[in-house]
């Protein structure tokens, strides 16, 4: 199987380069000084999540001609949204397949950037995908699985290398695993060094079981469902799994209240709106024995609801 | 009187380059097309505020030997937790004078970035802070009233002047002006198309009133101090007003109510915490009519106390 290599990572990062905010690591001065913590704010691109760099880069690099057929994506998360703005971006016709269970407010925000929503059955969303890429003629954007999405996302870890070249370890939310795979391969190219440590709810720890064991294991949706971190529910294909296994050090599981209890963090002390599953990230930095050295924790995403949001913060579990 | 020059902010701003976030602007996808929104996020900056630009600026400034002696200032706020982390850094000692009524929290906060705290009575901080100069022989600096933290806080204006040149107009909020002065300066200089628009509570709108009349109105601290937006409760200088009769179009007053849902339009949209003071910019661009182009809100802040930000992001008034 072909890995994504540094040269497509540096590749993507020239391609998104007007597209995406570079954003700064930003100190947070209150982390242990033996491991300094170093936040990276991928919850203020716009859409408000790092999905929008796998995107600018699929899309960017499809035939012009191929790409004014449109793009199709199915999603209820950040990747519909990252795919409607990127597609409105080059000008070009987006369908997104949704669940007819997915909130209002999603449903509005992927229809703000222009997209056709087109709302389906629950666990029929890849086949009235496929339909959609028969009968438009239009180009499949896949989540996590695809090299080019892979790429983009880890331009993340190029930033990272960049700019804090002595990096000692890096934390990472895994769900499909298109965020680890390219972040990872970018800081073990660039920082042979440093330790890569995926995170996950305990509730969704599929991947933490897969790689114990050596192969993926597949838990039920409905269980992995359970986590309040609603962008982590989904589990690594062949080839994202076979990047983590190649750049993880290992994975950390958290717990719910060691999300909601970062979610606060996050936002007292780092003034950062953060989703549950972008708070994942600095509940696996809370957690374990950090290597000493510098630490960047990833915060993937903001899109959160305000009533979860004003709940959490008032000390709900 | 001598004004702060764009040759000093420009100084200013190789001076504290290594020591302060280069905060981007944050696209606000969700502003009016005509007159697009960009936010500039200094709540991003390490202690929390814009406030370290200055402070970095004017401890850059002393000699060494002078700088060696210590610093000294008297605030409540985000200035005392900036001189006392510009302080640290640079290896000196702080001494910093707090009204006895300080939350602890904001007590604490100071001490934990190393100075000396000095808690006085109320009224007394200018005097408390006159005796600790002579006796450490240390340098009093100032919040606003000095032309080399004009010069700091001034760097937000070359950096927003540099990221977007087309920028048509910018929101800064006032209080002592010190921040108004120095960016307003700059983007006056580099911009001049750009209108510059100053931003206050009702409650607190003495620089309204100034303007109007063409010299400082003094509105008694118990008047001004029943706003929410408690980094706003100062009064312009000599120094500042000059600067600010220069280079303002115009200043706009807002509602607590405005100011409130501004502290959620950047929760929300921007996922963005900041503190009610740090808000007041995007209240002032929410209710004018903005000049059509490119359009700059400031947010300065982002300490909140988290029961403060629990109510207001749960809709309380």
């Amino acid at each position: 199987m072909n890995l994504v290599t540094l040269d497509d990572i540096a590749a993507a990062a020239r391609r998104i380069d007007s597209e995406i905010v570079r954003t700064p690591l930003l100190a947070a001065a209150w982390g242990d000084p033996e491991r300094p913590l170093w936040l990276k704010p991928e919850s203020l691109q716009p859409i408000g999540a790092f999905k929008i760099r796998g995107a600018f880069n699929a899309l960017g690099r499809l035939e012009p001609g191929v790409r004014a057929r449109g793009v199709v994506a199915y999603s209820s998360g950040n990747h519909a949204q990252a795919v409607a703005y990127a597609a409105a971006a080059f000008g070009v016709t987006a369908h997104i397949v949704m669940p007819e269970e997915t909130p209002t407010v999603k449903v509005q925000a992927t229809r703000d950037h222009g997209a056709q929503v087109v709302l389906c059955a629950a666990g029929q969303r890849e086949a009235v995908a496929s339909e959609l890429v028969e009968r438009t003629g239009g180009v499949l954007v896949p989540p996590f699985d695809h090299p080019d999405v892979i790429a983009g996302q880890g331009t993340i870890g190029l930033e990272i290398a960049q700019d804090l070249p002595e990096v000692a370890s890096v934390f990472i939310p895994i769900s499909g695993g298109g965020l680890a795979s390219g972040v990872g391969t970018a800081v073990r190219a660039l920082c042979p060094d440093a330790d890569i440590f995926g995170v996950e709810p305990e509730l969704a720890a599929d991947t933490a079981e897969s790689l114990a064991v050596g192969h993926r294991v597949d838990w039920p949706v409905a269980q992995r469902n359970r986590t309040i971190a609603d962008g982590l529910r989904s589990a690594p294909s062949e080839l994202t799994f076979a990047h983590l296994q190649r750049v993880l050090a290992d994975v950390i599981t958290v717990t719910e209240d060691e999300i909601r209890s970062s979610v606060r963090e996050l936002a007292h002390r780092a003034h950062l709106v953060a989703e549950p599953s972008g708070a994942v990230a600095l509940a696996g930095y809370r957690k374990v024995a950090v290597p000493p050295g510098p630490a960047v924790v990833i915060v993937s995403g903001g899109n959160i609801e305000p009533p979860m949001l004003a709940d959490i913060l008032s000390g709900g579990q």
